[in-house]
């Protein structure tokens, strides 16, 4: 019996070490994880610098999200040669002060409400500002710390930010407080809708350019897309801010990570852990939403969408089993899904499984089979999937 | 300056007291958070009890992924009336224990590898067993409990378990184990694919009786929908396994949580964080998915896809602002969307947004907007939200 133990023991040690908060005794049941390679951003972060001119830009690395679902405090290691960090909003900002992180911290989300300025005790906070009542809230600010401010133009995709009309009298707004030394410099910010497409910037450019035109201060405009496919209008810029290309996913439909030069920085993972043999005409899964139409062998694979695997992604979309590429059948459930085995005959319990960002599985690919991007299905993974580490250094 | 931050303190408090884990010092800089009325759960519980005979069958409450997204140690002190919880895996078991659950925990996932038998440490598990090699591991479990054991079959939605030819040589393995004593009772557990309808169910079950003909042991085969749908075959079962219904959601596509009697125990919450007056023809969002026929005031929310809302909802979702039922518009992003504020001319920056749950606006109605069910959307809730938890009464 000790023996056995021993064994068993041996066996679970197999599994990659992960940081599940429940995971007893260095056990882990359930045969689910997510792999995070924190050399991959490393490696895209130089990546993004080498589409830029040495020195300038500067560089915000985009982490919000939990940076975009890899996690913070994973990734930071790798990001020391960023400029800064741009956040979504202040609690997250202090997260990465608490984590050691010294330079530059702009926040997106700026303030929700007066009270926020109880929140700025930290020295080299860069807000965006959105709307003047945010530039009356720190010209009456408790704190000792001034930050610097960037206003936000609403440009092409009227999410937050100051109209053609508006930008202006902000400015002037801005430039009185920052004279009294009641906030910092003043920067002009601008998000296009359209960076994907080839000639998505430059009408919005235009506008942007006029609206500013004259004003000083740095201006800030270029996010992964920006960077990469208008690499020379975002080389004229004083600060880019790239997210999604850090952790390796391609912000086009029509080029791939690979062919930019971009290493995934996360991959899921799993096992099958049952076989059915299905007869013609027996429905698999939910509502029967697939029909086999001959007799075949159907894999089990436990991960469903309560882990962040979407909901959408129909039959066909690609996974990996044992090495070979099938394709998902009927309805992904809460906790599995089902996959075809017809190109996979030695499959067996225990099979490894792999659902995106490995075995020449990109995560963008089952994103777009499922109807959505990779940043929605690297964000969504599931807290109560536990996540493994990979090596300080890139591994493919 | 000492008075402004006693004020400004004062706005802070007036947020819902949240888990953050980074909230510093009670406050809290992004006004989104979900609120969960573990009363609600306790209803529900009672409302499920109601649809079935007094004393029978007994009920295993289902707290899988985190109690639906609710949190397991938030909704656990609402169970106190099941008879059971149901969970995934052992890992999830073990955190009932931790939590202080003493009664029996149902294990849907069963064992994953022949290791995870060193899991089996604790009293009164019924585990879920899908396939042959399963029951070996028991066999050779160097564990000193001996779970019981609910055989699945594969039914109708070929998910995990036995075919109609394996059930039977299964049933006498089993049956074997446990006249050695080397695992508890053996049970009897079906699935349905279409619980959901009303003529979803009466085929699966007579041939899953068909397969358990004559054999002794309990019976389960009721989801909230079989429950709620199909009492008088629940009736018939020993235990009944109920989840989305618990947490305040219809599993039907024709009958609401509220004509059923249930209250949602989950609502998300966040503010207008800006306010944007946009010109006819203009784009409103990524790749301009809405665009503005003609002058139109719109709502800038902070809650976005990385909150879990889900990416799919598309123009038209229903959204209250400021108490008034409203519309999303284009598409939503990472941590943001825009509603129409056509309908609520008094909105200004922080008007109060309920996203679901609350306000007359079902989770259900949502999901159905973005193509998908309730579960998705609870299971989804990002760890990046913070959770307020109502009243021990139910609140409306």
């Amino acid at each position: 019996m000790h023996r056995l133990r021993a064994r068993l023991r041996a066996a679970h040690a197999q599994m990659p070490p992960v940081n599940a908060p429940y995971r007893p005794e260095g056990l882990l049941a359930r045969p689910l994880y997510a792999r995070v390679d924190a050399g991959a951003v490393a490696h895209n972060l130089a990546r993004l610098r080498a589409a830029l001119p040495a020195g300038a830009p500067r560089l915000w690395a985009t982490v919000k999200a939990d940076a975009y679902g890899h996690g913070l405090a994973r990734v930071l290691p790798a990001l020391r040669d960023a400029d800064g960090l741009a956040v979504l909003h202040l609690d997250e900002a202090r997260a990465c002060r608490r984590l050691g992180w010294r330079g530059p911290v702009l926040v997106y989300g700026g303030l929700y409400s007066q009270a926020d300025t109880l929140l700025l005790d930290t020295p080299d906070l860069h807000l965006v500002i959105t709307h003047a009542a945010q530039l009356q809230w720190l010209a009456q600010s408790p704190a000792a710390e001034r930050p610097a401010v960037w206003l936000r133009f609403a440009g092409d995709i009227h999410h937050t930010g100051f109209s053609a009309d508006d930008y202006r009298p902000a400015f002037e707004l801005a430039a009185g407080l920052a004279a009294r030394g009641l906030i910092g410099e003043v920067g002009h910010l601008n998000h296009y809708a359209r960076a994907d497409e080839a000639d998505g910037v430059a009408a919005a450019d235009t506008l942007f350019r006029q609206v500013i035109n004259g004003l000083p201060g740095p201006v800030s405009t270029s996010n992964s897309a920006a960077v990469l496919r208008h690499g020379v209008l975002a080389a004229g810029t004083q600060w880019v801010r790239p997210g999604l290309a850090l952790y390796g996913a391609s912000p086009f439909a029509d080029r791939s990570a690979a062919d930019l030069g971009l290493l995934p920085a996360m991959s899921l993972h799993s096992q099958v852990v049952g076989i059915q043999r299905v007869k013609a005409g027996a429905g698999v899964g939910y509502s029967g939403a697939f029909q086999a139409v001959a007799p075949m062998d159907v894999g089990i694979v436990t991960c469903g969408y309560a882990d962040g695997y979407p909901r959408h992604a129909p039959t066909g979309t690609p996974v990996v089993v044992a090495g070979a590429r099938t394709r998902l059948l009927g309805r992904v459930s809460m906790d599995m899904m089902a996959v075809d085995l017809g190109p996979v005959p030695r499959a067996a319990i225990g099979s490894p499984v792999t659902l995106w960002g490995a075995d020449g599985l990109p995560v963008e690919e089952v994103a777009s089979s499922a109807g959505t991007i990779a940043a929605e299905l690297l964000t969504g993974l599931s807290a109560r999937v536990p996540v493994a580490q990979a090596g300080a250094g890139p591994v493919r």
